[in-house]
């Protein structure tokens, strides 16, 4: 039987970022290595093809960031069919991570390079009412929000803009300009719709509010300090118009806090076709 | 200043039951006393009043088991007034429970002799994909459910029954006649309505499936093996009338088994008024 080609793949993952310390393998010097989602992928992988695989993630997501469609390449070659897959990944993965596709990929399909347009998610648990169960994904904040200002803030994000001002100091890329496509305040009403309930989500007074940011690529903690600037503006400590001074100036300490990794979630990556 | 009356309160707590060994406070002769839901409300209470307080709860709910609206009655004297007390007694509460309400109560009022009708809730995470960050939320289960037939079996536990066949053989009751008021599946379509997103659950073939089960009171662990019963029924495995033979012959072997406490949710009682 002629062995398989080697070629590379493509797989989509989902994780709660709880139990990891960030997407990205670290290998300290004089330490055990912690558990990332990188490791503990590539090790399924590793296990499922009976190979050793190198996985490259497109987004190096921090320490108890969440993932519905985190994307990364590898290089194996393997007699398993594509459709089956992310059921033998799967198998090997534990209960905080799965891989919800796999395919086979363009030769020169890259995860980095090719990605076009990622969406961010935070969520904020805004109720009196503690998040409970589900603490670990959602920032708790019981601050009476002004959703209208915060979605006026939002509109002005939309756009290219040197964001410097939204991004943590040790940034290391080399130019701070991004194009955000889509910024916006969703507001989930507490048991409203037909979709199922979120556990403890209770009470008129209670609701979830979501910043949702879709951009072309982006600075570090940037998503979070965007965030955390909307929900200054929301509290009412500054208007609007504080998004401008912050891409005018690029000055960080203008911005608002960065928010808690917890309520941050990469929703998904989009690619050229 | 005259030392304020002792009198009776009732509140209402809501918990995440993971990290629990359940509602019941324990006193294990040769080891220490297990982390229980009662034992931390009790202590925070204390330290709230500063004076020896014991709890009684309506729902001795078994570890991993969650609660909306756990009632509980104490007697205390206290000057702290009503509306401060809840806030005084989660200041001292960890993260993963809360008082939701508390109140002064009229000095017969029992959380268990008193409560008329009680909510419980079993949450089925109907997907192929992992639950993820909330896997400690939800029974995970992949089955491809008739859900019509499981309404038809619901159907048939309503109403005034002796369930021993759908009780643990240990329970300690003495009779096991209990009237069941409703008895319902309810569909929650992924990503539907308005309501707030439940993080994890994506894709057109994922769902909630929710049995919910009201009644006068439970005998130990009704409410989860009439959910393995329903859940039988709705994999084909039996009919909708394998609950009348399990009511009509009371032989818990008929029934379906256990489901895992990790699904279930006490949801509200009611009492008189």
């Amino acid at each position: 039987m002629p062995s398989p080609p080697r070629r590379r793949y493509k797989i989509t993952v989902a994780y709660d970022g709880s139990g990891f310390r960030g997407w990205q393998r670290q290998n300290p010097p004089n330490a055990p290595a912690p558990r990332t989602v990188c490791g503990v992928v590539e090790e399924a992988i590793q296990r499922a093809l009976q190979q050793p695989v190198m996985v490259v993630g497109a987004s190096r997501t921090d320490a108890g960031v969440h993932a519905l469609g985190q994307v990364a390449h590898f290089d194996a070659a393997t007699p398993i069919p594509e459709d089956r897959l992310a059921l033998a990944i799967n198998a090997r993965l534990p209960q905080d991570v799965q891989v919800r596709a796999a395919e086979g990929a363009a030769a020169d399909f890259d995860a980095i390079a090719g990605a076009k347009v990622k969406q961010y998610r935070y969520r904020i648990w805004n109720s009196p009412h503690r998040p409970l169960g589900v603490r670990h994904l959602f920032w708790h904040c019981w601050y009476a929000f002004d959703v209208g200002r915060m979605q006026e803030a939002a509109r002005r994000v939309v756009g290219e803009h040197d964001f410097q001002g939204f991004a943590a100091a040790d940034h290391d890329r080399m130019t701070t300009v991004r194009r955000v496509f889509d910024c916006r305040v969703e507001v989930g009403a507490a048991g409203g719709g037909d979709g199922p309930a979120l556990p403890f989500l209770a009470g008129a007074e209670s609701r979830v509010l979501d910043i949702v940011v879709q951009g072309s690529g982006f600075l570090y903690n940037m998503v979070r300090i965007i965030a955390g600037t909307l929900v200054e503006i929301g509290r009412g400590h500054d208007g609007p118009e504080l998004v401008d001074r912050v891409l005018a100036t690029g000055d960080r300490r203008l911005a608002g806090p960065t928010l808690p990794p917890h309520g941050l979630y990469l929703e998904w990556i989009r690619y050229e076709e």
